[in-house]
């Protein structure tokens, strides 16, 4: 480190999708972050915190081959040869910590934590390998008036966040409603399932004719035959394509009774006949009549048999809230915005542990996604802290300094964001560019003759910025000492105070 | 999963040294970490962050060996093969991030940061391989006027959490100091090096005579010879150790004209006349100045030579936050709490990245210590947030749960935390005890004929655990039905709001 002839000095960069956060970035999201928890704490949940390094078994998604552990997740093997993981999200530490806990914790369990997860994949344009989510789940809640609460909770949240009814909606499906569908008619294998689900995922961007081509032989990419790529279907025949379409377009109604379900367009033509789809309609009727009880309607939460949440580990009813309005994508494509955060009904994950079941619901959201929205909509709250007051230091003596570092304290104890210039003080030029760049208001001067006679200089920095674009000549603008004022320095703080007053709110 | 016979299921635990964090603890922490944020922005410090992997090189300190890579940090090769460390403290992240943004940053920069920091080290009673660390550094500020300000601000900050003056001391040295001392007697080998400055750590402990023992052949861990385990000391010779216990006693004055140094025993018998000391102590002198010009005393600010952190990579000042006041430790002694904070000035750690000298100060607080000491003080900020009234589910069908769940959403649209009992309702009993263990004060209950006269009842769980004192025969509880009432549901909020009121502040 001493020897400045060292060869191989490392190079200073961060590995790749991980990213530094500035302070503007910082606050935001602080800010952000403060109004979602004050939301879930309305609704009566309280935090709690898991670390970030887990028992790989214990997350369970990802267990690693002895030849290539990193598959998906970050591990490593601890000092007595287990695996550790760093969490990939926050949802299977959570079950870890209520099976840990089964017997202390007060069931049903409402609680919301945010933090940073890791995902050792390939980085890309806004997929960074370190992010934060934000999560609430309540866990011990058999019924579906807690998944309903989760999505009531979702849209109070947007709201909350400044988001505007009709530029969010929360979509609501039941994972039971398409795996009865599936199995009655017949797709058993998983390959195949999920080819047919992300047939249905596509129905928002390719509408029921394109669906039908996903669920049969495939699809071209352009619409046409030889247009493009060619997807390959999921291989279902007509008869069971036309069950899948007309599912998809059940329209549900609220069922104010709670038993059976109720739709607009019942009977439909093929009923799939299967106590699973049944069951799955007859929770999300009962969902709506939870949102219509609570003046929750259609613009703000939605049924949507088409809303696939990916996750293996739903059970039951999956939600997710989707934000309307228009952005550009990287291809120069308007297309909406989409989704900031999902989640579902999770009756498996504590199981896992301790082989009793424990239902569980709860959503995340994706932090910087949200934040980018935010952003999009002009909502993003900034925050804007004051950049400091600067003291500048003419004169570098201990008695100098001293005096100079007591006026900041001074203006410190009144409240008023303040430093000393801690740079090299050899430049005043220097010093009055960093106060500058900083964004400082006022810069405070006091050189050996206005010490003499009690006086201190104040140099509103942003009236002379203003005043600096007319002038051109530097003679001048000696002449002219811009936005410049000579105080008695017992009056340092209300002086200050009355110029910082002027550029307030 | 869904096979209950499936007999490998993951134990759930944590791996050793890491923990969860429950409600109170996080809103501690949180509250704690208001308050210093608080101070460091009034210092016109700005936050920013960095991701919690580096790659391993630009750590810098512990730069693994192809066989154990592990030593200290938790460490893994990247897909292309390249080290990755989790970032062991706050300091090396930020020497690479203002490396890596030399020219965008506008030197001096003052920043904060708290954030999780991981040490791969056998864990121990409060020692855990993950913590919190909270930093404030200055870096591009040449001058010792950087380093008295953070003295300073180290002594603000424990004000500001309510520590009062007295029971923390802000030490200070200077590595130049004993570095100088060491360099004028002949100290040249590390490990001498190293057992020098244990001895002289030990000083507040063993006293002088303790010390020169330490620094001579050693000491017997009971004072005196055959009691308990011999420590063996530095090996240094009695001229030696006359010239380091002489430095020891150095009184230093401030020095208002911040050339040379007074002290109030100077000439010492033994001067090591070395330049680096004399340095040392000049830089100290004027530090002492700069506290002195903004009223920080002795009882707060303390220049102390026997003033050892064991960084390395310290260049000049140290400086450490101790807390005086009395606590048990785990054998059962009485001592001082000790250590909260620490920090020093480094010269070198963005040097290594750049070949160029970027002068930088700071130090960092051990948040989870300096909690245990403020919960220790009585002033720890547990920010009781009420727990939520709990509306009860008597009817099942979706009507009536409809009805219970407005009820909850027109109490939060008032701003009470509230919650629908969201575990199984088929026991009204449980509901009642969940309520009760959850620490509600309210409970709120409606039962088909309340519904249809229009009322509701309210129960009163505080003033209700308080007269279940005094019942024991439950013939007689179900008589007095203590603390309840029964009220219009159109005045549900106005009477939520009466019952609270009692248990406010």
């Amino acid at each position: 480190m001493a020897n400045k002839q060292k060869p191989n000095r490392p190079k200073a960069r961060l590995p790749r999708g991980f990213v530094d956060r500035e302070a503007g970035d910082i606050r935001a999201v602080e800010a952000m972050c403060a109004k979602i928890k004050q939301v879930y704490e309305l609704y009566g949940f309280d935090p709690v915190e898991t670390p970030l390094f887990e028992y790989t078994d214990a997350l369970g998604k990802f267990l690693p081959d002895s030849d290539r552990p990193n598959e998906g997740v970050f591990s490593l093997t601890d000092d007595d040869e287990q695996w550790l993981s760093l969490r990939y999200d926050l949802t299977a530490p959570l079950a870890r910590h209520v099976a840990q806990n089964i017997n202390d914790i007060q069931l049903p369990y409402r609680t919301y934590r945010a933090g940073y997860v890791f995902r050792n994949e390939k980085p890309g344009p806004g997929r960074f390998r370190q992010f934060m989510q934000f999560d609430a789940d309540t866990v011990g809640a058999p019924n579906v008036t807690a998944d309903a609460e989760m999505c009531m909770m979702m849209a109070d949240t947007m709201e909350a966040l400044g988001i505007r009814r009709g530029d969010y909606v929360v979509r609501v499906n039941n994972r039971k409603v398409l795996d009865g569908v599936m199995e009655a008619i017949g797709v058993e294998d998983a390959g195949q399932k999920l080819a047919v689900l992300r047939a249905i995922d596509k129905l928002d961007k390719f509408g029921p004719e394109g669906v039908a081509l996903l669920l049969g032989e495939g699809r071209w990419e352009g619409g046409k035959k030889g247009e493009g790529d060619f997807a390959k279907g999921a291989g279902l025949d007509a008869g069971q394509t036309q069950i899948v379409l007309e599912v998809l377009r059940i329209k549900l109604l609220p069922n104010p009774l709670g038993l059976g379900f109720a739709t607009s367009n019942w009977p439909i033509t093929k009923d799939p006949d299967n106590d699973l789809f049944e069951a799955g309609l007859q929770e999300l009727s009962f969902m709506m009549s939870m949102f219509k009880s609570s003046e929750y309607d259609e613009n703000r939460i939605r049924i949507d048999l088409s809303c696939v949440r990916g996750l293996e580990y739903y059970t039951g009813p999956v939600y997710e809230c989707e934000l309307l309005f228009d952005v550009t994508n990287e291809k120069g494509e308007t297309v909406q915005f989409g989704s900031v955060a999902g989640g579902g009904r999770y009756d498996g994950l504590v199981e896992r542990f301790t082989g009793q079941t424990v239902p569980a619901t709860g959503f995340s959201i994706g932090v910087s996604r949200l934040m980018t929205a935010l952003k999009n909509l002009g909502k993003l709250d900034t925050q804007s802290v004051p950049a400091p007051v600067v003291v500048c230091v003419m004169d570098r003596d201990a008695d100098s300094l001293g005096r100079y570092q007591r006026m900041v304290q001074t203006l410190r104890s009144a409240g008023i964001r303040a430093e000393l210039f801690q740079g090299n003080p050899k430049q005043f030029g220097k010093q009055l560019q960093y106060a500058d760049r900083r964004g400082s208001a006022v810069a405070v001067i006091q050189g050996g003759d206005e010490r003499a006679a009690g006086q201190v200089t104040l140099k509103d920095l942003i009236a002379g910025r203003e005043a600096a674009k007319d002038i051109h000549d530097r003679a001048d603008w000696v002449e002219q000492r811009p936005a410049q004022v000579s105080v008695p320095e017992t009056s340092l703080v209300a002086e200050v105070r009355k110029i910082l007053a002027q550029y307030e709110g």
